[in-house]
């Protein structure tokens, strides 16, 4: 018998994500990123997924394209951080990996290798991570262009650094920039846009956009949840209550004793903690749900358990499944309590908690 | 070839810590708590290292009990958070796992039990998360003396809810509540006592103390690091440099452009973000070190990457390795910068960032 916490993964729903994307993107082709183990629902089970959709995978590292090779899936696997040794460059040229490089360091070995991939050039148009600068892009591109490997040149790549934000005047800038630095070569392709980038009305997604949290159906936007932008929930974290009691008026719960009851108050314990991955800056008054009730939680998050006000659910009994994000309660609320976004969730819920895939049509 | 984002964890200062908490409990026995996987060390490892030195283990739940037998351990395993089904409780009398009971389905499920474990029951004593009021005592333990498997109880356990801080006043009144509800049964054992009571002068420990996050380097105190506390940094988190460069002034860094170059300032990038579970909290100001000298992250923290100041490491180049925490600087350091505690930075390590051991007894 599992001990019963556990994420569900509707893979339905990211399927369904995956294709609102699509039709946001417009003439862009999608790339599904699905690095950091598929923002924490499985980079194996949600590839396979979508293998049917996407005509190429985008991850952080080599390790991350090796899982989806492993999974017997044969679409191109994008490298948004490149490689980060010599040797990475044959390994991307035998298994389809695209590297997007973006150091001189990388060129070198580009330049030294002996058979190359497909590869990406990352343009830094403002958000100051990685890529070459767009005033030595000429040299960049004129050095490469005496190797055999530049027939493999696929294109351009950039990130926007405030997308989120429809206020913001860097997405235009960042987009401008990145146009005219590109320009000089018509016949590349170019890859801008991340999920928030789908949302921003009339934004150009050139040749691929390559969406991430919407596809999980967290939200981009600020402010705004994915409920609200027509995004599915695909992760539903539950646990069980583990007990229920009534403290008394004046009493206190859990660590640090900083919450104290004002009222004789039913409350709950939930199997699930930090240890799980669930924010501990999460706390007195963040939404759960239980037995589709909303609830509140009381206290401090500890490693294994939490505690929960159940004056509005005063049926929940012990074994009840408590729902600390998904369909009732959206993972963005539960983001916004915590002080920070979705995508720390997501990718935050450790391996004590096993996934369970739920898919329709598979089924 | 790894990405070589990696946890080091040093087995002999686990060790070292274990034994420090043994000289601090003075008669008190120690069970080394290993729940929440090793407190994100790995419990297979952990615990196998430990095996020489604790007679007991502490987890949360079952399954983590089982991953103890499955390395081949034989000691026995106290599950804190008790069983979750009818089922667990033969399981547990078949392998040696010690259920602390915390409410009434569970002493059901041991009454109706064809087989006992060895149990223990929980006394709320203030912490009010699991756990029988202390009135509640005497009926609870006349109930289970009438059963055969009562020859099998091994005694009382409370939890300190304040003890990180040795102003309040909480940690007396709960002891002074276990002693007082526990006193009608002198041959009971009685173990409280998390890491930080061990530093509380005076504190009486009774029979079994249960020290979690200080094997593991981390400092139980309020306003205290672990290496004030005389304990050895266990893990020791690295990510290579992967690309340095100059800002110039005035330009932003990162995520929501909110950190501005007040001057021309070379930077790096550190191929670690909060989906390795570093923490989305950190940010500008958060120490890191490269070469032995300390750094500073700039700017919000990425998924994959992040952000550090290269001005105090001016000879840093790419490739180099950046502790995020370890030695030069500590993992309550970095715990505070992010408004957390060192458990949940530990714990949140996720199953992307391979754990290294390093052990001179066992070389
Ligand atoms: C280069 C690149 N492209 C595309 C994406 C997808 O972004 P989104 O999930 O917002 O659709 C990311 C994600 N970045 C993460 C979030 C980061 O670096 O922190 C990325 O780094
Ligand atoms: C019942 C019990 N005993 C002993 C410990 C060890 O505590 P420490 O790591 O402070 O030495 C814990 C840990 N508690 C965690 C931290 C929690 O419940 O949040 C515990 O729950």
């Amino acid at each position: 018998m599992p001990r019963s916490t556990v994420a569900h993964v509707d893979l339905d729903a990211l399927r369904s994500n995956y294709r609102k994307a699509c039709t946001l993107a417009g003439s862009a082709n999608v790339m599904a990123v699905v690095k950091a183990d598929g923002y924490g629902h499985g980079i194996r089970e949600v590839a396979s997924a979508l293998a049917g959709e996407t005509p190429k995978f985008a991850v952080a590292c080599i390790e991350e394209a090796r899982a989806i090779r492993d999974t017997g899936l044969s679409q191109p696997v994008v490298l948004l951080q490149g490689i980060h040794t010599a040797s990475d460059i044959g390994e991307c040229a035998a298994n389809g990996f695209e590297p997007v490089l973006h150091s001189d360091q990388q060129l070198a070995w580009l330049e030294r290798a002996r058979s190359a991939p497909a590869f990406w050039l990352k343009v830094n148009s403002g958000m100051n991570r990685l890529g070459f600068f767009p005033e030595n892009l000429s040299d960049v591109v004129g050095r490469l262009s005496r190797l055999e490997a530049f027939s493999r040149f696929s294109g351009f790549v950039t990130h926007f650094a405030c997308a989120d934000d429809p206020q913001s005047p860097m997405t235009a800038q960042q987009t401008e920039r990145f146009k005219q630095a590109t320009l000089p070569w018509p016949g590349a392709m170019r890859s801008v846009g991340n999920s928030a980038a789908h949302f921003l009305p009339g934004q150009e997604l050139f040749d691929w956009s390559r969406p991430g949290i919407m596809l999980y159906g967290g939200s981009p936007m600020l402010g705004r949840t994915g409920l609200e932008l027509g995004l599915k929930p695909v992760m539903s974290l539950e646990a069980p209550l583990i007990t229920t009691r009534t403290v008394r008026a004046g009493d206190s719960v859990g660590y640090g004793a900083g919450w104290v009851a004002t009222r004789d108050t039913v409350m709950g314990m939930v199997a699930i903690g930090y240890g799980d991955g669930y924010p501990r800056h999460a706390g007195t008054g963040t939404p759960a749900a239980v037995n589709g009730r909303r609830i509140q939680l009381i206290g401090r998050v500890s490693m294994d358990m939490l505690a929960v006000d159940l004056t509005n659910a005063p049926e929940a009994k012990v074994g009840d499944r408590v729902e600390l994000w998904g369909n009732t309660v959206g993972v963005d609320e539960v983001a916004l309590c915590a002080g920070t976004i979705s995508y720390e969730l997501l990718t935050g819920i450790t391996a004590r908690v096993p996934r369970a895939y739920r898919s329709r049509s598979e089924a």
